[in-house]
């Protein structure tokens, strides 16, 4: 892998390591996408608030971003006691966030067995690598869903059908990653190709992440996109505008049961009803091949009712608010993560390849060795 | 059937005639659910004004209005010029709503062959019984549907689950008609029969029609109810939490191809995944036999993208105002119905009784005379 392939189309960049290595720069994504403002985070204190409040989300970006609090704790005292403190801290800003605990366990492997004097350097750089993985990673899931894309661009385009036709649900993109995104990395790719494509952006309610995050990134990278009500997949497959569904996942298991964004598992149903691929993009970080019936074994966070019987976004004057849309005294349910059975799933995209939602397959391609 | 039966269990009404005859007075809904405001409409203007600009909308409660807008025309001058143009200004409010064409061609075929001075009673009679006669339908689907909720809350019951667990999508409520409701006559009539039951509401994104008129009006009738994202649904069946599905429809085909609002499509997917019954309450006048394969032949609404880039709700200082959650320069649709294929319907809940989603069968309900 040339260091050319790993660049993503994308100018921006989620999280930037600052070349003095004294803080790093992030995207405040709760501005998106009505402002675009980056904030400088020089110290666990302020790694740990970018985090609790949601400047940066989406699991890998959030593994990332503590990694490098970890690196900045350590610059600025490595002894063992305030180095435990602020893995402690780090580990308490999001408790369900996976990727968050493997970070902190993979940088406290780096530091703990080190002098004092060493960990700041030795961090930094444990840091940096975590990132340029992920952004590998992802590179390669981008390489191994184009010829997918490619293919079904090349079935639409021999029956005079236009551009390719991509649904896709929540915030599986850039913006929740180091670069590239999961989801977005096949799209992001075929577009780079020179694939003639659109993609339907599921607003993704309650949160919102396509409506303002996938649709926000997709703009900047000039990618053709059409953001819809969750409510409007199930039609447009209904009427041939859709060629394949592409999405993240927050989890999978053994079988190939997916965890992903609530409604997901909605969207899976419509395009099997329809005869329309539904691929999901899987670094293989994701997969638990602990769990088995994800349906029955996976726990189902429940999040702010505040979410469903409120919307933020900016008003005509240009401030962004919350409006409630709820009458007063209606209680609201927001269960955020839906399980899309296996059998639903066209395919997994991986790092190392596209695989079969299949146990057997699934454990073969973990015992290849990583690209 | 005796008066007292056909009174529904809400105090309210989204139309009543004042006893003068000389206007109307209306729920103006665009305030709901933050303000309960009524409005006196009195004459063809003002009535154009409020179906034009959703004061008042559903199928139903747009065909009373229009129907009443006549009588205040035949009021004021009953002429063949002046009936002749207000039917084509009222015809021009909503054009796509079948029922206000259905309702001014009733109202023409009463003023028409009389005398000029006999117009404004004869109109006005008219209209209160087009107003009588849908509190009348949907006291009927009321009671045809009771059955079927006190079998699945006994059956809920019988192991112990609590109370019935209901579904809906959009507003099919009493806000849409003359009173009862369609979806909701058989959930007000269970209610007021003392079965315990509980409701999801769908939020029905873009217009949020569930989240605030459907909570707003099962919350005026003390209804238990929890609103949830569209996205919620297929997580809820998967995991037993919803034991049927009731939806109202805007046309249905004669071999039962239901077209509703965008989004019910997916609820009756994830209904047949998980054995959930899928009902829809369907006036009869509501079946078009001329049509058989609903998505091949149902024109499907477009409707302006800006109902999906913004939200209106009330900001905290009490204020109803428009946000957007969309980034400038991203795309919206908006297609405003889907159609859900007769093999996914449990069954339709009519005036005249519960039938099967099948031709053969719902053209024998046609030919039973009307209850």
């Amino acid at each position: 892998m040339t260091r050319g392939e790993l660049e993503p189309p994308h100018r921006l960049r989620p999280i930037r390591a600052l070349p003095g290595r004294d803080a790093v720069e992030v995207i405040d994504q709760r501005q998106l996408p009505h402002a675009l403002r980056t904030a400088r985070l020089d110290g666990v204190d302020a790694v740990f608030t970018a985090i609790r409040d949601m400047w940066v989300r989406g699991a890998p970006l959030i593994g990332a971003t503590a990694a490098f609090g970890v690196a900045l704790q350590a610059r600025a005292d490595a002894g063992d006691a305030a180095m435990a403190a602020a893995t402690d801290r780090l580990q308490a800003s999001r408790p369900t966030a996976v990727n968050l605990a493997w970070a902190l366990q993979r940088m406290a492997r780096v530091w703990a067995p080190l002098p004092v004097a060493e960990r700041a350097a030795a961090t930094w750089a444990e840091a940096e690598a975590i990132a340029t993985e992920d952004l590998a990673v992802n590179a390669a899931i981008g390489r191994n869903g184009l010829p997918i894309l490619q293919a079904l661009a090349a079935r639409r385009a021999a029956v005079g059908g236009g551009p390719l036709q991509v649904l896709t649900h929540c915030n599986a993109g850039w913006l929740a990653t180091v670069g590239w995104g999961t989801a977005t990395a096949p799209i992001y790719q075929a577009h780079a190709a020179g694939v003639a494509l659109h993609v339907w952006v599921d607003e993704t309610r309650p949160r919102n992440q396509g409506a303002s995050l996938t649709a926000w990134e997709l703009g900047q990278a000039g990618v053709p996109h059409t953001v819809v009500a969750d409510n409007a997949g199930g039609h447009l497959m209904q009427h041939r505008r859709v060629d394949l569904v592409i999405v993240g996942c927050d989890r999978v298991t053994a079988r190939g049961d997916v965890c992903n964004k609530i409604g997901t598992y909605l969207k899976a149903l419509a395009a099997r009803d329809n005869g329309v691929p539904f691929y999901v993009a899987m670094p293989t970080s994701t997969l638990d091949l602990s769990l088995s019936d994800g349906l029955a074994e996976i726990p189902i966070e429940e999040r702010s009712a505040r979410e469903v019987t409120h919307v933020v976004g900016r008003a005509a004057d240009g401030e962004v608010l919350e409006v409630q849309v709820t009458p007063e005294g209606s209680a609201a349910a927001n269960p955020a993560f839906d399980v899309t059975p296996a059998r639903l799933v066209t395919g997994l995209i991986t790092e190392r390849g596209l695989v079969p939602a299949q146990e057997a397959a699934l454990r073969r391609l973990m015992e290849t060795a990583a690209p």
